[in-house]
């Protein structure tokens, strides 16, 4: 996921009990009736899915798989030999499991190579930092760029100390608060670094933990700001030069970064279907996307999200069932620059809007599932309210507000109806965009019941009798 | 700390309820009410320690000391330039704090270098691997080892596959149990992968909890088999060769290590003291070691544990009292490479054991303190239980079995009594012996919780009218 904002939405949705209740849809009363008793019919299919993937023969399938597939593909940076093979690799998967319509859409992205890169500290004595430089971000000169440092804690210290930062390394030391209020200074810091005249900019990780882990992202230049190179350091670093710049102490960097950005390259958008019985021109979106950051295996961020997305098309035929309406299986491409490969799908496909029922994405992790968040009006949520009483089994029954993913994003602004996936978050931050990313976070009894949350809801809404309000 | 048991020990612990309950101490009734009487009479001292470290003037002292110490000095490897730096520091640091006797006792330490390391896996695709050279390794030639992977889960699949391991690279991915149990991977790995004819040994960290981080730590060769190069390995990197090998791949890892042993090197166990005022020549030790490995800043493991036993001299000087015995503050040298300078501590000082009264130190971090580890006689421990109630003030009263640390050993082998703080250690080998060893994980309050029960102990019984009995 690129700029989620979900820990912050978390930490309201808290306080007021987000929730579906169809008493304040403003749904008529026969009307809810009506869809009450269809979306009960679904019981059995409903607790069919959940035994399959719970505690069936397909017990554990959506983790190995996944394990094979980031063991051996490893992490898949837009633009990287290893994306390309990450694709191939799902094209041969998705056909072998049968599934129909197995494509790739063609899509441009962004190719950024990290290439070598270090910080060492030599002032006031030598120390190693760990970095990870920034998506998108410009390299040093070959020696390097060498420079005193300014530490600063917000934006607002850096406008008051503006006169200091001129010539200097800005390090930002930003707490975290949540996710989607303290990455802002992962996005922004280089430019804002720039406008006061820095040579770089070295931002402590949007981590809530850290094992002197530094974490990497996408970050945006603004136009008509010069370019200066970017890397996030960890918290511990960060903290130590804050500890040293309140003694009063020099600090010097010798920041290298080999960062190059090439043209766009060629990519796509995978994707395979489960085509409808009754309306096949309607669909149903289950997505993740395949690419990743280039640390890690990209197995939480989003492997995790992607297989469980497959999944739900392998449960669904190895049930035999056929729903009315299309299932569409995207795995998307170029997410973590902010959503290219979905981008160029919803300009290609928005044709076909008034026939897109609803979109799903899974890209907050796979941990133990907690419910869903849906975009949508409250006529389309007191059906998705009833829709989650059939996953009563597992106890994942909570519809939340605000759906979230970059990639549905096109579609929910468009009016389109939204899902994704909420799960247990606590610890997602401590690996993402790290190297901490990898199959060792990944739980196969979290990833069968998310792919049972997932495919009940695909299912059952891409089977009832008509579309979601809008 | 090098090879704590206390894992292991506190989960038996927590089971049989440790207790120093003085009824059942064989202890006569009536010494037991004098002594309960005479320990009763500390309690508004024991209240003016509490008041001025958690909530006086002394308030956050050790962990700003700790801070300014590790930011200035960095790790401190036995027979580093760094180690030589922090004992010349810690040597004026203690003068200036007026204590007295401040000396500097020569030892001999280890003095192993690192060098540069790298672990490249070559196939069945090219990833570098995060690794941490352990300490007292061989280095490889120049050019590295390339050779095939076998991974054992257990030194018992080693020796059923014996006749595979020749020739190649052991990996062992065994589950973490506890540290006291796990250890011995990491310090007999090398060696038992030698003698079935393994060409170098990467061991999974001894850690419960990773962000793909490589821990280090001592290990030992055993006399007669041929030495090979072994580091560790990170668990993520383990469990991903672990799959792999399952899955009947083919794995190729080139390892390059730099590592050379050097001559012993000269180090200083660093002594300072409050002298006693009735019994000068009866002492009870507090101390921490000052060396830590060549990672992170050695700020847990032991910065806290010495810089709490600084701290104690300090608070008794600031309250002006003056024992009856002397306090004497050890900070040890060569702990990691197993108790070294406490060793020869020992040797040089063993003549006068029957003046020692009671041996302490803190090397299981300064997290939240839940109480002090003793060993002793039931006598003794009557006594130590009713001192510990003198820190009802703050709710650390409890007097648990067994007093662990390397550098008090020597003494509670020969019969001195021996004391440890315990704290809430739920974290500590997350970060141990790891690039995570920051400040980052220290907390000022629970370092002057720490530091109120360290004094508390140390200053009521080298003041009581007795030495503790054995």
């Amino acid at each position: 996921m690129k700029l989620p904002i979900v820990t912050s939405w978390l930490a309201v949705c808290v306080l007021q009990t987000c929730s579906g209740d169809s008493h304040q849809s403003g749904i008529k009363p026969k009307m809810l009736e009506r869809i009450k008793k269809e979306v009960t019919g679904y019981r059995d299919v409903a607790k069919s899915i959940i035994d399959l993937a719970v505690y069936g023969s397909a017990q554990n399938r959506s983790y190995e798989r996944l394990a094979l597939f980031v063991d051996t593909i490893g992490n898949r940076i837009s633009g990287s030999d290893n994306l390309k093979n990450a694709i191939k690799y799902m094209y041969s998967a998705l056909q072998e499991d049968r599934l129909l319509n197995v494509s790739l859409e063609p899509v441009k992205v962004p190719h950024w190579v990290r290439g070598e890169e270090s910080a060492v500290m030599l002032q006031p004595r030598k120390k190693n930092l760990a970095i990870l430089g920034l998506g998108g971000s410009v390299g040093t000169p070959v020696e390097g760029i060498t420079a005193e440092v300014i530490v600063v804690s917000s934006f607002a210290e850096l406008q008051k100390r503006a006169e200091e930062a001129k010539g200097k390394i800005v390090v930002y030391n930003q707490p975290f608060v949540s996710y989607g209020e303290t990455v802002q200074y992962r996005s922004r810091g280089a430019s804002e670094g720039a406008k006061v005249g820095a040579v770089a900019s070295l931002i402590r990780s949007i981590a809530s933990f850290s094992i002197n882990s530094p974490h990497t992202g996408w970050q945006d230049y603004q136009s008509g700001v010069p370019k200066i190179p970017t890397a996030c350091i960890t918290v511990e670093d960060a903290e130590l030069m804050a500890r040293m710049a309140s003694r009063g102490i020099k600090i010097v960097i010798q920041l290298t970064m080999g960062a190059v950005q090439h043209p766009d390259a060629d990519s796509f958008n995978t994707v395979a279907e489960i085509v409808g019985s009754k309306y096949p021109e309607q669909v149903v979106i289950v997505s993740g996307h395949l690419d990743s950051w280039d640390v890690g295996q990209g197995a939480m961020d989003d492997g995790g999200g992607a297989f469980i997305s497959w999944e739900a098309l392998s449960l669904i035929n190895d049930l035999g069932l056929r729903p009315k309406r299309t299932i569409r299986l995207v795995l998307w491409t170029g997410e973590e620059q902010g959503g290219v490969g979905a981008s160029q799908y919803y300009e290609r496909h928005k044709k076909d809007i008034g026939n897109m029922d609803l979109v799903m994405e899974a890209d907050i992790g796979t941990f133990m599932p907690l419910g869903i968040q849906f975009s949508g009006t409250p006529q389309a949520r007191a059906i998705m309210s009833e829709v989650m009483q059939l996953l009563a089994p597992i106890n994942v029954t909570k519809l939340y507000d605000y759906a979230e993913g970059t990639d549905i994003s096109f579609w929910m602004e468009a009016g389109v109806p939204g899902a994704s996936i909420i799960d247990e978050i606590s610890t997602y931050f401590w690996f993402h965009h790290s190297e901490g990313d990898t199959m060792t976070v990944q739980n196969p009894i979290w990833m069968n019941l998310c792919a049972a949350v997932w495919t009940v809801v695909a299912y059952v809404v891409a089977d009832l009798e008509e579309m979601l309000p809008r």
